[in-house]
């Protein structure tokens, strides 16, 4: 019944592709901030709900990018060798949050697995898609949600599969070994599992007092923040190893750096984290905030530079094989998205999508109560500086940070 | 791999148990109203959350339902052949609702069979576990739950196992083919798909207008609930057919009665429902609802007899061996349960036991702020009823209704 794929050891890195030039000039100033904290194992998530200032709402971003990328994703599903056996064929997403962003991902490799079985004429399989995110996630929303769809679907929706909800930190064991034939994941795994312990330390040269990331700390919290990332990218590939089976695919998205550039180069993150500092800053000189809690506020992500996953890669050769390593701009989407929108709107709509996924973290750091005058105390700073807007997407600040698509196939 | 259970087709049925002789007398005059609506199309559930008026917390009728039932939980899981293959053991709870009583049942079945393969002397499996509910039901307390007891128990603990919640009504395929080692449903079956369409009929005579359930209705109420029970658990038993696997088991409680007694015995359970046709009718005569709105609320559930649950079996022989079909009378636990306890204390316990699962049904019907208002009111007549409370628990008036416990194995 096995289908063979491509040929073992073929690779597709690049460090562009086919969605645009790897240039961010004239684009619209909104941030590349796409990221979902769904890795991370402290009780966060993204924004609960469906409402104005919810993930389900504000996350535009993230789907445009992955409809973006919708024909490499198929090609991966191509070059899948087809499971055998009669069971169910398992898919899992990674970091599923809330929104319909997930529900349209699987989808894609739903449907594509389907035209598979079919031109190859082999008989129908029936297909299971776990939906994994941390406890705190808001399950209820995104199982009400699936069984809108499936109901109207009336069985010969695209739809038509059995739905279940994993909850868990996927820098963990999630599933029974050689369970699953496809793990997605979009636009999480550039979310550490924990801030760096050294960040933390205030005996540490990596102790990040004045900076709630890596962008204007000592160089130490660069290489902190570096130590982790490699730790839990080779954990996570650890834990899904034993769980894909032979022959089972890894597609990956998440935000990346080109190798040339510093992760610290300005670019639109850097500029929505600075609006933090200066937030906390602010609200610590008022007494609003202690300086302790301005000291040890850390946000875990971190964009992995294109050779640094190469190396890691490399290291996990006996169990997997590279299919694909792409380095994908942000551009072309984002110019898509600002076409014909006010540029005050999309002011707007450019903070709710930062501090959507953002937002978890300080409520966890300092309280919902806090947290609420934190942002409204942003949103006021965001609104008055036009020093900083104006230099938001200017041609002397490229933005470092892209998608990078990385499929990989198990042995 | 395998190994053999109890001889094809021996079953153990009976009308009464090791936990007590089948006789209420003297009973504590809690109801025995142990259900939760998960089997139930519309949109309903328990009630959320973790408050003093929550499910999590007036469930232990349930719980205390299935502790006293763990001894012939844990003979039918040692009758079971032990599945070959090195696939994990799929163990499904049907109507998981929310609370810790889901965790408890689920750890009994998981611990005795990780006991038979050691002393089998058989390689340790893997263990995934599907805990089913409808779509509002809340998921997100369950898995906050479930976390918190894995974490606690790193990765040594009895709930060592892969959690998953599958959203999905169970009158309804949840699960791929063969896909489900043992599927277990405690306190749920004795809900009906829907209510019965003839109930909501104006022109029927099955039309239930006075009345929210059969108690005080026409012998054709009777009829039509009855036949939508045998057709639900038709359905349900076909479904189930498809989804295990061979050798697989069914282990359903639910709630029953005796082939002698009718239906509309008076009993604790009617009791309580009349109640509920004095709220209405109280709030309908003050113009607070209308006519129409007190006479198409129904209640969704059937308490099947041994004789109609053995037909039911008797036609599914081909692809179920019978393997248990107990009625277990409530007296034993109860008493266990009221010991001590102040009668008023009691009887505020024995109300929130039975409205935290009728209320979603009527909120549901009438909404969330006539709801509350209906429930206050309902509290106001049971306190003000004596004459009703002092025939509560009276020799006179033997509670027709039971657990049974039916297990079947899947040829």
């Amino acid at each position: 019944m096995a289908e063979q794929g491509n040929g073992e050891n073929q690779i597709n890195a690049s460090e562009s592709s086919a969605s645009g030039p790897l240039n961010m000039n004239g684009s619209s100033g909104l941030a590349p901030d796409v990221a979902s904290p769904a890795g991370v194992t402290r009780n966060i998530g993204v924004a609960k709900g469906d409402g104005e200032t919810s993930y389900a709402r504000n996350s535009y971003f993230q789907a445009r990018a992955a409809q973006e990328l919708v024909t490499q994703i198929e090609e991966a599903v191509d070059s899948m060798r087809l499971p055998s056996g009669d069971g169910p064929l398992v898919i899992a997403d990674l970091g599923c949050a809330t929104g319909s962003n997930t529900l349209n991902n699987v989808d894609v490799i739903v449907n594509r697995l389907r035209r598979r079985y079919r031109q190859a004429s082999l008989e129908e399989r029936e297909v299971a898609v776990f939906f994994n995110d941390l406890p705190s996630n808001d399950f209820n929303s995104l199982f009400s949600l699936i069984d809108v769809d499936r109901c109207r679907g009336a069985g010969n929706s695209p739809r038509n599969y059995f739905a279940a909800g994993v909850p868990g930190c996927f820098y963990s064991r999630l599933f029974p070994r050689s369970f699953v034939n496809v793990f997605f994941s979009s636009y999480c795994l550039h979310w550490l599992s924990k801030v760096p312990d050294a960040v933390l330390d205030k005996e540490s040269p990596a102790y990040n007092k004045d900076s709630c990331w890596i962008h204007d700390g000592p160089a130490e919290v660069f290489a902190a923040y570096r130590e982790q990332s490699v730790k839990d990218l080779k954990d996570f590939l650890s834990f899904r190893a034993q769980e894909l089976c032979s022959g089972g695919l890894l597609i990956l998205l998440f935000v990346g750096r080109e190798t040339s550039k510093e992760i610290t180069d300005r670019g639109r993150f850097a500029y929505f984290l600075r609006l933090m500092d200066l937030t906390f800053q602010s609200l610590m000189s008022e007494g609003v905030l202690t300086e302790e809690q301005k000291n040890t506020f850390n946000i875990p992500t971190f964009t992995r530079s294109m050779q640094e996953i190469s190396e890691i890669v490399d290291g996990v050769s006996s169990e997997f094989i590279p299919r694909r390593m792409d380095l994908v701009p942000f551009s072309h989407f984002v110019d898509n998205f600002s076409k014909d929108v006010d540029p005050k709107v999309l002011a707007r709509k450019a903070f709710l999508m930062f501090k959507v996924t953002k937002e978890p973290l300080v409520e966890a750091h300092i309280g919902a109560a806090l947290s609420k005058i934190f942002w409204d105390r942003c949103y006021d700073i965001y609104l008055g500086r036009s020093d900083l807007l104006q230099n938001f997407g200017a041609e002397s600040n490229p933005e470092p940070h892209h998608q990078v698509l990385l499929v990989l196939e198990r042995r």
